[in-house]
């Protein structure tokens, strides 16, 4: 069964962005490997809000190339959009109803992992129903005092950590395991 | 000078305890040698509701070995309560007034460095002044939803990560230093 992966960045104090959506915080470094991450995942999982707002970006002519080549691998993926309204889109596919049987449906299905790309709605869906594998959360050297969180949870989450990575400019990657295994309760 | 470092542990989601106070998901392991770090502080800065609720605590006899020691030593440090009311207390040193200078004052006195333990609100105050100069910061494998915030700043404090310590149980503590040397920008 295909992974179902939430990779993201957050502040110390744990704001996925401030309280004016800023993410000017968040740090891009070749030691991190995103396009590892990104070889290792060949599908996208968004809120609408999300994708209206990143799921069809490109970086300027004068963005670093590091950044375009990111934006050009992101924009190759499959794409589901996780709304109340259904759409049709034809860069991706709309999915309203029955989310968890979907989405089991389309973890089943032969491929790579799965990136979870939220927002904080969506993500809350998917931890809520079990339907996290893996949890990639890149802690960054800067607390902002008020904002998005990333977690908007109602019970407890119990979390087995995997690995740590530190980067040179101060992040530290977080990856946990739930602590029972969502697949083996169902 | 003697530093002043804030030791706390967090959740994932970077609450400092949950809605109803919970602070149960917190562990104490041998291996994060926390015997050590009260070896290297002789002074306490509590707010008075901090002291209140735990400058006098004793765990009861049944308590393992370990967090008897750690209370024992606790309990035989220096101890000052930043309130806004004075008060006699034949335990403790209450500071109402002038926080900054007599911060100043003593952190100036011969002494080993000075655990800044909390609530909130005293956080606060000390970080929006530059007299933190160590973060250790102890992410615990949990997340809450809701709860206490870990910072309650006003402006965004950018910090230099110093140091990254895992523990058995998956606890990961962040040592940080502020960005700018307080010390050298009063």
């Amino acid at each position: 069964m295909r992974n179902i992966i939430l990779n993201l960045a957050t502040t110390l104090d744990a704001l996925i962005e401030g309280a004016n959506g800023e993410i000017d915080w968040c740090i891009l470094e070749e030691d991190m490997q995103f396009d590892a991450f990104l070889a290792s995942i060949d599908t996208i999982f968004y809120g609408r809000v999300s994708y209206d707002q990143w799921g069809h970006y490109q970086p300027d002519a004068t963005a670093p190339d590091m950044e375009k080549q990111i934006y050009s691998a992101i924009q190759s993926k499959v794409k589901y959009v996780f709304s109340s309204q259904s759409r049709v889109d034809n860069k991706a596919t709309f999915i309203s109803t029955d989310i968890v049987a979907q989405v089991q449906k389309i973890r089943n299905q032969p491929g790579k992992d799965i990136w979870l790309y939220g927002g904080a709605k969506l993500i809350t869906t998917f931890i809520e129903n079990g339907l996290v594998d893996k949890y990639m959360i890149s802690v960054h050297p800067t607390a902002l005092g008020a904002g998005k969180p990333l977690f908007d949870i109602s019970a407890r989450l119990n979390l087995v950590l995997a690995e740590t990575k530190v980067f040179k400019s101060g992040v530290v990657q977080l990856i946990y395991t739930p602590l029972s295994d969502p697949k083996k309760d169902r």
